[in-house]
């Protein structure tokens, strides 16, 4: 049984795991925030998980080093030295850095690159999603990487391709784009839908999140599955078995 | 049995027009173009339908006026002038003019405008629509006769509330407001969804177009029903009975 | 701010009703359960409403008349003679019976007889629902209460034209006929769709349940516009003033 | 340009197969119909695709490989000794035999076969689909395919986990079953979706045919396809590399 710490274990992912760690058969080692410690908690846990903020990443990525305890980092907002960082301690330890740790995204996202690389640049692309009103920003971070997985499979760039904001006069689309639109409502957690329209059908392949709990009970199964991996950097999509 | 004279009888609308006439237990009084005299046609005709290019409306109004004709008006592109021409020529005979004639799309409109009233200001409405790939403009024109339907529910005006092309750091949703996401691709006839997500749960009113002859039909079963009706302006809503 | 007594405080309904009295402005009057008087909380409310059992409702009602309080009853499975008991003490007291306390079934429910009224029987309805995997009963009470509506509209019986669990050579579809489909899975808390299939167009009216709190939000509202009723027999659609 | 060869001509599929030819770049060798000598189109053509009668298939497979002509079999209804006659003859010749030509369908099916084997069985799965008021039997031939996929994903026999026609009480959902759900109406070509439902998440595949003439397209690509192939027995997921 996998003893699990969390650093950021106060805000609102940190909770979130506490909430989830007994029902998946796991033990809380413990939760470090801004002040404490962050080798204690290393020490006594089997697996870290991280979502606290950018700036307190690289003392828990030196933590984990130290340690030799596998660590997941879903801080977000990581910069360029900051993922260069994990690439070199990835050397020495497993660490599993992702944007979202939902398992249907990570497995939606594979279907997503392989739709596109089988179906060819005569099948338009459009990715939707819907997200509760107080979302600042469109599209989500999660119809992003579903573009990056749609754009890898085409072989292209997404920033060559992605047109958001379609609006006004903006004429017949061009051939090979990835449209982005975005609905912003109520308390929807997060839908996701990306569309391949081709000559006279259509291909729709998509998410719901119906409940919050799914992104720290993907969390808790990736640690868990860290723990038995040799060092390496992994994405969500390793721990499918993708 | 009606007998049905077309302006715009060989452009597209024209056309399917002409081919549905018979399914439906009507005649095809027969058709005029440009260079052809509007008053002969409508001499011969129970009534008129108008697909053809704004600026010959006026002559075909002032035929159907001339023979006490009634005409449906499904030419888009009006200006203020021509419209008020119409309610002038209604004091005398029976015309419909809409943007789009699937009843379908009516009886959605109305649905849309009725929930809208009910539901309140806390309840967000997302409109998002999917149309083939070749298509101009964003949001369609159904789309933004839709959310004049939930304006007028609202009892605001759709031009005060709506927000389209949202990308970026457009900040949380303000209440009240009125979204619009256009998808394109493929050869999709036209689908469109009103979305009103309220405190954890959604309706959902759409309308799928999944043959362009729908368009055709309903403008026949219009003109059907306009033959019967005493002079003044109608909308489609009426053909329903709304 | 009215105050709310429960019937039925302790059951699944009555501990998420007192969850959200706060946030709606209302107070909690107290609740009874098993055993305790139901007077002696009737006394001290503006209204009640009742999530308790059907062999329970009558000694409520009993309480409710004696104290004349309004009362929302929530309980499903009422008996025949426990209708008839309702009619006749609402000509005393308003009384709000319904087996869905949320005000976006209550619309959409309003939105299909209106739809399926307007259309006629060429187009045909079908109603599909998902629930979670632990539902017993196919297809829902709600389904079948969207099926009643459709069915007001077109002026039938439901039970002369449903038609359920479509399996093996079924045959063509019968005109004038409503279709009803199950799905079962996870944790849905209630998805609903009501489909207006007509000749290359489809009407597709559908509510989403995000969260079972919109239950109790619904009862808390209806009660609290029950206060200011004049005795009768109400029903969902009257507090959306439909 | 590949010349190709229709058995069955002047069916449904046979003239939709002709209509398309053109636009996709090949020619029509001519096509044998009940009476004609299947062997004088088989001379004639680089290839030979079927949408006969189960009854002439055996016949037309002769020719084929009296010819050396590779042959696409879209008949349904194919007995057990056909199947084995396949097999024999993919030693000499190129066959490639299906029940669906959609190019679309073929991909969903291969992601929800790959989503079914990575999900595991805590996630259920159902199948919905749409289809025209004409169609006689429930669920679909497209259904139960997409079934198989999903079944293959998991290691079982679809035969011994579907459950179709959900009615009634039919208690909790059991554990690794496949439900299916039939909608009939209107003139719907054909809708599919594969829903997988998990705690708290919900991955939706699903496949629309907005237009009959994908299927002849299909045939027509996969016949492009199986010119350049060595003998052989394939499926339409060759075609797409899958």
């Amino acid at each position: 049984m996998a003893s699990i710490g969390i650093y950021g274990r106060l805000g609102r992912m940190g909770q979130a795991i506490a909430a989830v760690i007994p029902e998946l058969g796991a033990t809380l080692a413990g939760g470090a925030d801004a002040g404490e410690n962050p080798e204690g908690i290393a020490r006594r846990a089997d697996v870290l998980v991280d979502f606290s903020a950018a700036v307190a990443v690289d003392a828990h990525i030196a933590a984990a080093r130290a340690t030799a305890t596998p660590i997941l980092i879903g801080t977000t907002g990581l910069s360029r030295a900051q993922h260069a960082l994990i690439d070199q301690v990835a050397e020495e330890i497993p660490i599993l850095q992702t944007g979202n740790t939902s398992l249907g995204v990570a497995l939606l996202s594979r279907l997503v690159r392989e739709a596109a690389e089988r179906l060819g640049s005569d099948w338009d692309i459009e990715i939707v999603e819907m997200h509760h009103r107080m979302k600042v920003d469109a599209p989500s971070g999660t119809a992003l990487m579903l573009g990056e997985a749609a754009a890898e499979g085409m072989g292209v760039e997404l920033s060559d391709v992605a047109v958001v904001g379609r609006a006004g006069l903006v004429g017949a689309r061009a051939q090979g784009t990835i449209g982005f639109a975005a609905l912003r409502g109520g308390r929807v957690v997060g839908d996701h839908q990306v569309i391949f329209a081709g000559e006279g059908e259509r291909i729709e392949l998509g998410h719901r999140a119906d409940d919050r709990a799914i992104f720290a009970r993907g969390a808790v199964k990736a640690a868990q599955w860290l723990v038995q991996q040799a060092p390496g950097r992994y994405s969500m999509d390793a721990v499918l078995g993708l």
